[in-house]
C-alpha cells in the first residue's frame, strides 16, 4: 500500500490498548439502536482524555462523527482548542471532516483500524481524495489498519 | 481564476439577500469579545433555515466553525441529516471540514464571500488543496467572491 511509505512508527502499548477499547465500543454501538459502530478516542501522554461514538442519527446532526465527538470533548476536558501532542484513535479511517478537525486542533498523529481502500465510499465526502493527498506538505503521521480485521464487517455494507 | 470555469450561475436575489445578512452578522461578531467575524446561513427554497457564527473560542471547540453551527442547526430544524436542496452561504470560503459536512448533508450549492486565494492559510486545514481538488468528480457547485470586498479586511491578518 502506498500509504505505508509515509506511515509512522507502529502503535505504542497505550495506543494499542486504546484501540482495543475503541473497537469494543464500536462493536457494542453497532448493536444499539440509532448508533453506528464507529468509535474514537483522544489520548494525551498515553492517557485517555475523551472518547466518542458516532452520534449522527442519535443527535440528528451530520457533523457528529465519532472523532468529532471525541475532539469536542477533549477540548472541553483540557480547556483549550489546542490539542498539540494528543493522538487520535479511530476504528475507521477519519473522513475529510474529522481529519480537518484533527488538524485545526493541532494534532499530529492518528491511528485507525479500517482503511479507506476496504470500506464503502459513503464513509468519505470526497472519495476521489486519499489520505496521501491530505498528508502531502503537512507534518501529521498515521498508522493504518491496527485491528482492521476486527471491525471491517461493521463497515462492509455501509448500512447503519 | 481557475475556479470560474467550473463555477455555477450567480446568486439569486434570495441568496444575495442572505449573503448581505450574513456579512452584517460577521461584521458585528468581529466586534464582539470571543467571537470571530465569520457567519453562515443555510437556505432552503430561498428561505433561511438556520444561521451560525464561528463559536470556536466561545465554546472552546475547534469544530464549531460558522458553517458547522449552521448545518447542525439546519438538521435540527428540519428534523433530518439530509439537507438535499439546501444552499450554504458563508462569508469565508468553507474549509475542508465544513465542505465535508456540507457534502455529508447532501448539499450541492455553496456561495461564499472571501476566497482562499485572498486570506491567510490558517483558515484551511490543508492549504495545499484547493476547492477544485475537492470538486473534481463530484456534483456540487459554488459561487465565489460574492461581497468579498466587504469582508476581506476581517480576515487579513488571521487574528481573531
Amino acid at each position: 500500500m502506498d500509504q505505508k511509505a509515509q506511515a509512522s512508527a507502529g502503535p505504542s502499548a497505550d495506543e494499542r490498548s486504546a484501540m482495543n477499547e475503541a473497537i469494543d465500543r464500536a462493536l457494542r454501538a453497532a448493536r444499539e439502536s440509532g448508533k453506528s459502530g464507529i468509535a474514537a478516542t483522544v489520548l494525551k501522554a498515553g492517557k485517555v482524555v475523551a472518547t466518542g461514538e458516532n452520534e449522527v442519527h442519535l443527535q440528528c446532526d451530520p457533523t457528529q462523527h465519532a472523532e468529532m465527538v471525541a475532539i469536542t470533548r477533549a477540548a472541553q476536558v483540557l480547556g483549550t482548542t489546542d490539542l498539540t501532542g494528543c493522538v487520535l484513535i479511530s476504528t475507521l479511517q477519519p473522513c475529510e471532516m474529522c481529519l480537518s478537525a484533527f488538524r485545526f486542533a493541532r494534532m499530529e498523529r492518528v491511528i485507525f483500524a479500517a482503511t479507506q481502500a476496504k470500506v464503502p465510499e459513503k464513509y468519505f465526502a470526497f472519495p476521489h481524495l486519499r489520505l496521501d493527498d491530505f498528508q502531502r506538505g503537512t507534518n501529521f503521521t498515521f498508522v493504518a489498519g491496527v485491528g482492521e480485521e476486527l471491525v471491517l464487517h461493521l463497515y462492509a455494507t455501509g448500512d447503519e
